[in-house]
């Protein structure tokens, strides 16, 4: 039935599979009957786990994407009259089909950002309104960490976001599809990105990391984030054979598992970016920080490396591409890439 | 990590795990990239099958779970302004935590059911203020197959509900969580509970079926569910990986396996159905047509039968329990637990 | 231009026209500039005329009509997870064509009614699956005064209902179109339905007591009504010329005007109850409390009826018709309509 | 009970009252009895008059207010995953509290504006995504006649617009809520702005050409504006007692009322540009071709000023106000102003 695999690519880290010990763990959990929803003893082991990352009292809700955990989170932050400031660009903006808006009801109001990072300059010039019954009232600041262009938030930059938003009567929202990838770049735990630097309510991908399809909603604001277990089930984000999601984050906090994808990820990237950086003509876009490399070059030669290998032309004008890694790409993978590159390079320069 | 699966009960069929087929191919389908979001091959795969079960033209969304499934069917077919009729009691009504209000923006008319089943006097009834702005305009008729109770519509009973639909301007909707019990249960394909008998939209679950989460949106009237792609994606339920949701519809739709899986849950719950009605005291509430018992039986020897085994108290005011089954339910899980009833009716009554 | 002025009628309090007072009083504020949106002396004025009689700690908002400020104040109290429990009939479940559905994104659970009005019974019967996250959770309980059948709860009643509602954690709305005429009816002032008997947020409807188009939402509990500022502006509810809605609520409250255009009413409607029930073959089918008389007669009677002056046929299977009477309705209006039942009737039954 | 009126202010054309035609017009048609929510005979009257201006085939809702005639338009042209394209400013996008993603489920994509305008050049470069599911689909253009900053397109841009629109399969929504003021500079009439110009339906606004608070949706195009009338139920915009609405649009549309308003506060924002401009030190901000003037002046000339007549700041940073007259403004107010601001420049210059 299964066609053979495909060759791996630069696409996307989500053209990747399921890392072995993730099927592995899914194999393990199944047999016999477990409580639905999230009642089972497996969800308690990946909740005791997340919670050994983010901390005792961090509130853990299981979803299936992206897009569900963080329309969930920011769900229970919000009111529809209430602003979500993010950065132009943003997942929440640009890539979720109006999905904040739908189902929010709310205004996502957008902020120039400087490499893909929100800074307080750019808040302060996009916060207007404020006790006008006319404007929406900003309450909800958002990041993405790492950032859709492959760079990281320091954990002082998130700090001194999370006191501006605080100092204001705002919430810090982080999603984290690629949260580990940030993490194993900046040397710390993914735990440094919660409650100690003043996020609220972060969104953690597990699918980018190596799993299945499996995120988590992970929440730190008791007094804000009432109700996140009917928000969930309401915004059709319940899995009724949850063991199988939890195993999989069971699977990723088992041995480092998150950390050696991660880690593996972002030296694939680096030695990508110094590779490509190598190729006269090419420049690199933005600073590679994750695992995302984004470089600029001709449009013939993006056009002829593309007959080869599948990836996304991430803004068309400035002729900028970008170029993802995996847990599961090799070094091979990465020099066959950088060799074909300068050949295109040179062929077309 | 894990823990030793628990034994199997007739709490739910989603306390079931994954059927070992599927299991199988969710592994066959890993290694290398794939296209996300369903330009892959696999998914081409599952479409081609879905389409051998529901004719050539049937538009098939795989989805993450049955609300979902449900919603996005819904969205197509309805504007805000417009009702959805289903049965008191149906799932949408009761067990999605007001999802579909949330996300349609409609209301939902419960209409008096028998047996879990809709009838045209019951619509009749329901339907009211027609081209009255003042009232919501009912545009969806929306039937659960095999229903909450564990009945089934005939494909008669489906035509007349289409017909009385479609007479009036209105459409059809099916939720089929269970719909390859009730086509194991009436003797006929899949395919008979769609285009044919008239139904516009429905939902085709998996996972009750055997899958670990899979659910399929699929749509016959193209003039009518324009948006479908967009509409899932707004509504949180397209999966990045989908090579895997698609795999387990593969896996399902291979040397009948959806088939044998609902034949043998049916199987069971008529075993289970027959050996509780000899229990002296227990009473069947409805006709068990698919893997559903629900049965009369004093609370006391209820509390005292779930001490041992997990399952729900379906009406509390009336005693009726339900016992549920699944592919994996043996006839010496049957066999014990009628033994138990036994037992414990001697006991208790 | 305007066409002569139709003849008044039973259809309904609002074929009315506007008061003399309130006309003059649309007048007497206009010329020369305001500020828009609310921040005018006139608006100041009609907000303490409102505190005079819902107290000095009442929050005030008006808006264009009972749809609106029946929405605008359930938003303050509910989330979309959260549902309404109302009597089945109530104006928000049947009349407001899904608003409440649509803008609260909650589920409206309706609750059997004995003469139009809630019991602590009915509600205890309605009120399921709290603390299950497949459920909507129960959170206001919504009651109609004057009721949709013309009935009004006692004082007594409220205060039961509310605290049914306070000790579960749940709120309790007042939907007041026709609060002046409960008032009146009671002999109560109109505060007598706020604060003091529990209820949280009220809409005080000001068109069917003699406006030209005014409402105001009253709100009690400034914890839980947070943003009812942005709400009404974002729910298209504030007026731009507020002076103007603002005025029409000065004239009801100067005066007693509200009082006795509500007294008038209520006494037309019990003379027309009383002409009516000794007319042989009419029945009255609900306490006459208010300014509605609902009776029921052979249909025949009812169209023949309907021949010279239209009014609503409520409830066709039981041949229940609904009379309402207006602070224009004279004796004479009455005894005339009065005269001709009895004709109609002795001619037809 | 009424203050005395307050002085006549450059603040806003809704600080202003009710024209003394229009008050006239609610007495008229009060007394007696008319059937409610627009089955009146002053409704047909005015639904005959609007359909003398915007043809024979336009479909007309009265609504209670500007943001409710807008977001009642849109909903019926638009889907939640579909997007509106929008001037960056446009009063949809920071005027309405975010009215019209709380309530059409949708986003609005912010397009750059010249002189407050779109051109296709800014709508090339905001159409981005069409096809790609996971982006919101741009279904509807929306622009402001006149615009926010006192412009108006001309008829030809329109043209060009929604041919630009039609082509893409898109939609053209026109704001009027200043569309008298535009015709009467463009020197054409109201239904120039509609069928003819493409466009498919546009919000026409009585409140600020002289009405106490009354706007029309007017529709073109039956095959995609289904529903209008329940739309307008389910948004809070039906107005009981119809026949006062309807009134305002009758009085404004009787002798050219509508006209003669417009054409003086035109003649008032002229006379009032053509001073300012020659008071060394100002500099008007935009071509001034409506009611409105945007000037450019010291924050201390600007902030003195206001000490003595209200007005709003536009562009804080740019030192931008702005000037709104309306229906009575008087010359001698423009004049004494002009005489004020070149005294106030004198002394702070």
């Amino acid at each position: 039935m299964p066609p053979p695999p495909g060759p791996r690519t630069f696409a996307s880290d989500n053209w990747s599979g399921v890392h072995p010990e993730v099927l592995a763990a899914l194999a393990a959990v199944n047999g016999g009957h477990a409580p639905a929803y999230g009642a089972d003893a497996v969800t308690e082991e990946a909740v005791a786990r997340l919670r050994q990352e983010f901390g005792p009292d961090a509130d853990v809700y299981l979803t299936f994407n992206g897009t569900g955990a963080n329309v969930v989170g920011l769900q229970s932050l919000l009111r529809p009259h209430e602003a979500v400031l993010c950065a132009a660009g943003a997942h929440i903006d640009v890539d979720e089909c109006g999905a904040p808006e739908r189902f929010l009801g709310s205004k996502l109001v957008t902020v120039a950002a400087r490499d893909g990072k929100l800074t307080t300059e750019g808040l302060e010039a996009a916060w207007v309104g404020a006790g006008d019954e006319h404007h929406v009232q900003a309450r909800v600041v958002s990041v993405t960490q790492s950032t859709e262009v492959g760079t990281c938030y320091s954990v002082g930059e998130l700090v001194t976001l999370a006191d501006w938003a605080h100092q204001r009567g705002m919430l810090l929202h982080l999603d984290g599809a690629r949260l580990a990838n940030a993490a194993a770049s900046l040397g710390v735990g993914l735990g440094a990105f919660g409650q100690d630097v003043g996020v609220d309510v972060l969104s953690f991908g597990g699918t980018k990391n190596g799993a299945l399809g499996a995120e988590a909603v992970i929440a730190f604001r008791p007094e804000v984030q009432t109700g996140l277990r009917y928000i969930r089930k309401q915004s059709m984000q319940l899995a009724s054979k949850m063991r199988f999601a939890s195993a999989q984050f069971v699977a990723l906090l088992t041995d480092g598992l998150w950390l050696r994808n991660a880690a593996h990820a972002n030296a694939m990237a680096r030695r990508l970016a110094d590779g490509a950086a190598a190729v006269p003509g090419v420049r690199l876009a933005y600073p590679v920080q994750a695992n995302g490399v984004f470089a600029a070059l001709p449009p013939a030669a993006s056009d002829a490396l593309r007959e080869h290998h599948p990836f996304y032309v991430w803004d068309e004008p400035a002729g900028i591409v970008r170029w993802m890694t995996s847990f599961d790409t090799t070094e091979g993978d990465v020099d066959g890439f950088v060799a074909l590159l300068a050949e295109v390079m040179g062929r077309t320069g």
